[in-house]
């Protein structure tokens, strides 16, 4: 399934781009004047330039050929777009207007018309209903809402404004996406299809998905089988409890249907489970990394505090801290101070410097009891000193080693770490502030080495 | 138990200040230059003056009464600097200075007789092996780090280091303290004595403990059972799994012992758990509201999925969703869109402005069958809007109605919500970024509530 033309469209048109800054055509057509990678046309009925650039009365007066088709038109004039669109050839439409099978059952009917339309003209239609989509590798935003910062994870939301706000939160947190998909209704496009297209996606290193019902759940399942060998899946259901479910049925109008059979489902096809949104971004935030062949952790650290909370953390997702071999606790011996724990965790104490990273991040990755490093820096207490020394001595272990293994950093310190945490992330390393979520990447990299079979050490 | 020369003393001595700033002793004299309700005075050996201020060559030079000595002299003059302290009739010290209990046997005799020295003269210790303390209410930072954010939170930590991080995670988040205690070895005063003190301040609204191993647990739970009675404790014990305990003895040097022994103690004692470093935050974040007569929550929301994962995270926690009165669901009607949703959670759409926040607030806060409202807000996607009003109309509703029941905010848009927190904040609405944070602080309002006979409904 190719849906290139959703994400990497040559032409672009706007229909309802907007002069007023009131409207959500306005911000739509604002940010995708951003865009690199083709041409973006505002359509609107009444003004001759949109934001300072030549408008259409219709997307078939459009003089180029449109990929894709943003509607932001009020609900009266959904229907005439998706007809010119399809007149037009257009390939794909986001309808960003509400007001359809949310409503309830007239609204349903109006939609499946909008979809039997569009597919007469082999046109494909995400929304109606929704924020929009982003592909962040080429600067595309095709919504009303912000820039997402570039990253690795496919965000695919059924809650428009619980996307926006994750999107909002991430930008603050300096949490990446490669693409964020905002589904709405899914009255034609939906999870499954979004997923067989995302699977082979060199941008997108993990799919996340924030489900609230999906509604064929055997279409689902058959496909998320065999995406899940190639890529990982992780997701987000909300209404797992009665009253949620309850309040999720009336958001959508979708069924939530049962959390046991959702958790079956997910078990069956490898779809990896999330608690929260955190832990959703976590464990899809990991797979920048390779895939551990089995689940012995190494952690390291310059304070015991968070050395301990993350091998409570560890141990309570099932993986197993590393027996580490005697030939790297001496060689640990021979270079930190006397005062330092040599024993998985590895407390290097409060006077580590980069260099020190490095030996005993070497040190671990070499040692063949390990499987996977957590790295950890907690606010260096000494003056002089910034994370940023650390994390270059991490990187510089894990390109010297070089063996595969997967390494993550826990960098625990506010803006101070701020510097740190981007040097890692660029270099591919995630790097996580809170033990919770380090363990859950950490999870997450040995559910999808069980998935695919990388897994040896059972 | 009066420990205010330790929180409010009338003068500082600052043993170790130095005019070097690779050294721990500059930081502590610089942050502490700014101390506002007493006289700092700088020791220092060699130097005439530090940082531009009069040293004294040792602490009974001064001209002056002083109530707290800082101690950040290399080790093998502390013992010197106690029995200085204690002619000069000092009444608390906080020593940083470390190499002590930690470092083995030879270390724990050492520090016994700092402290069988102190006692002799009548003073009292925090420390050593610590980052030092912190009062945000009288801008007293007698640490090596940054400045916490002023709160309402007493944050007692076990370890310096993380509990440093969690000051520079805090202070990003917008998450204010009102003391930041880092106890180091607690060869004196350890969490009992101080959660003793603290249960009778008035600026402290709850008692957050980082806790690794407490040696006498016979008093820590004797002294809880008291001081929970009247104040709210939550613990974050580290060291739970096998590895992680294992990792926590090799740190501070006391033993972590089994979870269990530790929860029941914890039961018994009415200290409320923290399973993660934000749960803990987060519920002591929660009481600078009043307590719930019950566990019935309302959720009011301007999106259906956040409702919907908070309804989960009620659910988890035990609390109930509450069966709101027809009357109030009428109430609702009568101004919210056709397209609301007026049961519990009530769903106020994107639409909601600020008077709509207001109007839904006043309804549920009035119903009866509501003891605990849950007001969330994500980005307002109408152009123009900010959440700024949305914070106002439950303030308003909140001020006016104040029957009692306690508000909790759940504001999930990054940055574009901050201002909207602080609002919330700034009139005692503690505002959350995460369903799963939110449903902490409420459960920690019905715990305590429990704990302290106010639940009526169970």
């Amino acid at each position: 399934m190719n849906l290139d033309y959703f994400f990497k469209p040559k032409a672009i048109a706007v229909i309802g781009a907007s002069n007023d800054p009131m409207k959500l055509g306005y911000e739509v057509f604002k940010n995708l004047k951003k865009y690199k990678d083709g041409r973006v046309y505002p359509v609107n009925v009444k003004d001759e330039t949109v934001q300072g650039v030549k408008a259409y009365k219709n997307v078939r007066d459009i003089p180029d050929e449109v990929d894709l088709a943003i509607i932001v038109v009020p609900k009266r004039f959904v229907k005439q777009a998706i007809i010119d669109c399809g007149e037009k050839g257009v390939k794909g439409a986001v309808i960003i207007t509400a007001g359809f099978g949310e409503t309830g059952e007239e609204g349903k009917k109006e939609e499946r018309e909008l979809v039997e339309i569009a597919h007469s003209y082999g046109m494909r239609l995400i929304g109606p209903n929704c924020v929009g989509v982003m592909n962040t590798h080429n600067d595309m935003n095709a919504t009303f809402i912000m820039d997402a910062k570039k990253g690795s994870i496919a965000f695919v939301s059924q809650s428009g404004a619980l996307g926006a706000g994750i999107v909002y939160k991430t930008v603050k947190e300096g949490i990446g996406f490669s693409k964020f998909i905002s589904v709405g209704n899914m009255a034609d496009l939906d999870f499954a299809e979004l997923m067989e297209y995302l699977a082979d996606t060199e941008e997108d290193k993990a799919i996340a998905l924030y489900i609230e019902g999906v509604r064929d759940g055997r279409k689902f399942i058959e496909i998320a089988k065999r995406v899940t060998k190639r890529k990982p899946v992780i997701a987000l259901k909300a209404g797992k409890s009665e009253s949620g479910a309850r309040a999720a049925s009336s958001h959508t109008g979708s069924l939530a249907g049962s959390w046991k059979i959702y958790e079956a489902a997910f078990k069956q096809s490898g779809v990896l489970v999330a608690e929260t949104i955190d832990d959703m971004l976590s464990m899809a935030r990991a797979f920048t990394q390779p895939l551990p062949k089995g689940k012995r952790v190494a952690i390291m650290t310059n304070a015991g505090g968070p050395g301990v909370l993350t091998a409570d953390e560890i141990d309570k997702r099932g993986l197993k801290l590393a027996n580490l071999e005697e030939k790297t606790m001496e060689e640990l011996r021979s270079f930190l101070p006397p005062m330092a724990a040599v024993k998985n965790p590895v407390d290097m104490i409060a006077s580590a410097r980069g260099e020190d990273y490095y030996r005993t991040a070497k040190a671990l990755l070499e040692d063949p009891n390990v499987d996977m490093l957590i790295a950890i820096c907690v606010v260096p207490t000494f003056a002089g000193m910034t994370p940023t020394e650390h994390a270059e001595g991490i990187i510089r272990a894990v390109k010297e080693v070089n063996n595969g293994k997967p390494v993550l950093g826990l960098f625990m310190a506010g803006y101070v770490s701020e510097k740190a945490k981007e040097l890692l992330e660029a270099n591919g390393i995630p790097s996580y502030e809170r033990p919770e979520d380090v363990a859950a990447g950490a999870y997450a990299l040995v559910q999808q080495a069980r998935n695919t079979g990388v897994l040896e050490d059972e």
